[in-house]
């Protein structure tokens, strides 16, 4: 992979920490992916679905074009860098993408008073771990995890963690959310009083479907443009909600995935995975970004489910 | 349904037409879902699925909130109307929605920059047939059509067709897309010679994934804000396009719908249908469209196909 210019000497904070960055969201795709295919292996011989082989993550390097007069269609004019897929497609996860990338470029003009930092310089660089998973079983929530460091003549962080539960009334479903939910706290809490209020509120007003009028699923945190002054202490908050994150959905998975489900149940989970492709391609920023900055196609929608009905 | 007011003394030959119109939208869909329906019943006892029942079309009315206070999320401020929606979930038509609507209100502040005529004043009359099929054959090409009529302080009529075979070089393919356009054109031709290279070429640059850098399909003819000075000609055009459609793809759906298909064109079939979904979620500015101005969500969405994969 080629190599970043260090651009922003003027933003000295973030350009040190872009390696530890870079490496920890690599090390937790490691650890995230070790977990989740610890579960795939540990699946008991009497759950649903356990005579199939366990799954396991296949790689995929991908390199952001650097040539002049590569397409960047609208938001990117020029850059490098690249990031691996992460892809398994098992018997508890029946398919589950884990994205790590770091690119850089210039932003084009379109772009540049829509992004801080970036109308003085539209430099940017920008490293982050993107996931996003569906299960077979409509009984185990869907979930979405993500954590980024961007760099223009700023640099802040964003990301969060979502999950999508097919049905939100059960008890099931209602124990999954507050448990999901309290350990986001936990990791909140840690690091602002008011942290975990704020960014649940984003959560709920970001991963919202307006022309549905619904949730996408129970909610969770998101925070984005994260920057208190003290780039070290974000970045270890940062650390926090992976850590988080980590803790708290292998330990939902396992005690879901074992029970059986109905055909209607299923039929449901389809449906409910349609509002899902609507959410992201109708409305997910972060989505649409990816597909105007020249960003990897299969990557970026690599968190589409795997089957999906609109009866 | 309440009435539309007349609002637009100034734009008179338009406002003559609507009756017209929108009574025109209404006996298209009538006929075309007759002729659905008969192909539903004439399929031969063994072809492919024929021991299912023959599919009949529901039609499900729907209304446009008028009342003060009701929610159009972007587009529009308020309004009235409605429109039916007709589905049939068959052996030969998978899914096929046939959407007729009749809709007038006033455009929200960002949307009349954006809108012929409608910075001027604000109120707009719209009326129109949608059509979406999607087929159990994968040998059988997926289709699109509209024609609609716009009021504003202008006038305009727009729409057009456009298929999507699931392969593109096949032999079967290649003679469906000629046949399909070889009618278009004809219909074209009777009213203007530079319609249909102008339609078509409209056609190929809107039907188009810039993300993964591929045609929709195999293209056919698009045309917006047609308006010549003529509005009874543009009418008569408008209606010429409706009859190519009703006449030709009935005949493509027949020559390919007893043929039988393998799981691998099947399989391949889903996950085509998977850009059908991003081009209307992502691009499409008449889905786009309707689901900011207040449009009825299941009508708007009953494009997209039953069953999906993103393998």
């Amino acid at each position: 992979m080629n190599e970043a210019p260090s651009v922003l000497a003027s933003n000295s904070a973030y350009e040190a920490l872009k390696p530890d960055a870079r490496g920890w969201f690599e090390s937790l795709r490691d650890r995230v992916c070790a977990a989740f295919e610890a579960i795939e292996e540990n699946l008991p011989r009497d759950a649903p679905l356990a005579d199939g082989p366990a799954g396991r993550f296949e790689r995929t390097a991908w390199t952001r074009p650097t040539e002049a007069g590569a397409e960047f269609p609208l938001g990117a004019e020029a850059g490098g860098g690249g990031g691996i897929m992460s892809v398994l497609r098992g018997r508890v996860f029946e398919k589950v993408g884990v994205n790590v990338s770091t690119v850089w470029g210039t932003f084009s003009p379109d772009f540049r008073a829509q992004i801080p930092g970036a109308a003085e310089d539209p430099r940017f660089w920008a490293s982050g771990i993107s996931l996003v998973a569906h299960m077979q079983s409509p009984l185990v929530p869907a979930v979405h995890f993500n954590t980024r460091m961007l760099v223009t003549t700023k640099g802040w962080f964003g990301g969060g963690g979502d999950l999508t539960p097919m049905r939100l009334d059960t008890p099931e479903a209602i124990e999954d959310a507050a448990d999901f939910h309290a350990r986001l706290r936990l990791a909140c809490d840690r690091h602002g009083p008011g942290y975990y209020a704020t960014f649940k509120a984003w959560c709920d007003r970001y991963f919202y479907l307006p022309h549905r009028q619904e949730p996408r699923g129970a909610g969770g945190i998101f925070f984005d443009h994260h920057t208190t002054g003290d780039a070290a202490a974000d970045f270890a908050f940062t650390r926090e909600v992976g850590e988080a994150f980590l803790d708290i959905y292998p330990r939902i998975v396992r005690r879901r995935m074992t029970q059986a489900w109905t055909q209607a149940e299923r039929d449901h989970q389809l449906v409910r995975r349609g509002r899902y492709v609507e959410f992201n391609l109708i409305h997910d920023r972060g989505t649409l970004f990816g597909l105007k900055t020249g960003g990897n196609v299969e990557a970026i929608l690599m968190s589409l489910p795997p089957e999906v009905r609109w009866p």
